[in-house]
């Protein structure tokens, strides 16, 4: 199937959108909330979806069919993002945009 | 399977050691020679596997279980680069380097 | 002088848009139209440009004091990617984007 | 004064290595060890240090001549985290990392 440039340039908004809260939540909250907001586990997967969507976007900018494998790993980097952020708890805006970002992956990959 | 650390490390190093082939021949290589070497797709290639190699390392240095993700959609772009830069000629290191680092990325994929 | 976090999530915003429009023109654009496009000096600036947008927002988003020296260096780079881009003409959204891009960060440097 | 490649290169392997025990420390001994590791100070230092040190050998392999000015960024970002390191404690391959980083980066700055 033909992405339309649409979708793609939709897909890069939330993929850098879904970074910029992972890395400001990562950086702002749960390093100030401490306690369970910095268990490693959960931590780490926040550090490690902001540099995959980051990359995702980076991808698509590019231009390369590649970008498939790429947004395919990034759904899933978010959906664990996602859990883990449920789990923690206080973190609802993160869950959401993961969440959205999955979403957006899954079909940029499709 | 659980992986030793050494074997992470290794895939890391692999993985640092292809960003800078790709990132280095791109802009010193590619753009100096012009020709079949500036074609879109084979540079958005080099572009794009660049980047990817960087953050696969960057996944597998913060730790995460969901590294695999990342390491398989390396080893795609990889391949695809590798493919390209032979088709190119003239880019022997970028090949040998890509196919070694695909390789590592699927035994951590595994 | 403190900066209030809205002067500062302005120039995150303004960085990402510059990153955006450096990475995608230079991959949609110059890599197209070829000739002055690819020239190494152009294409490199626009290639260095991307990343060093990229990075001046995510050291603003981490929320150090030193993000200050990083903005500096970001301007420098825009101002000389928006002089390549005059240079060789038919860029001017790259050379609207970059010098906004620099006087954002010159402020933030401030 | 004319810097030479090997220079080069030699400043991009010490931002590499600064950059992978930053972002290796901050992940896998700071998040374990709790307490003044995880400060939010501290611990988004090392988040900076990581990403400044990545682009600004990122810069140096692509070669523009504005690395000087990234370059001069990463070395003030490096010392604020060596001394942040120091403050902590117990974090002394990082110090080290990071003051060689620095010195070299300011060699490339002048």
């Amino acid at each position: 199937m033909h992405q339309t440039s649409q979708d793609m340039q939709s897909c890069v908004n939330e993929c850098l959108r879904c970074y910029q809260t992972c890395l400001g939540m990562a950086a702002n909250h749960c390093l100030v909330a401490g306690g369970k907001h910095v268990e490693p586990e959960h931590f780490r997967l926040m550090m490690a979806c902001a540099e995959v969507c980051r990359t995702s976007a980076h991808v698509m900018l590019v231009g390369v069919a590649e970008h498939r494998h790429v947004c395919r790993a990034c759904a899933e980097v978010c959906e664990a993002c996602a859990t883990s952020c449920e789990r923690v708890g206080d973190m609802q805006d993160c869950v959401d945009r993961c969440r959205t970002c999955a979403e957006s992956c899954r079909k940029m990959a499709a």
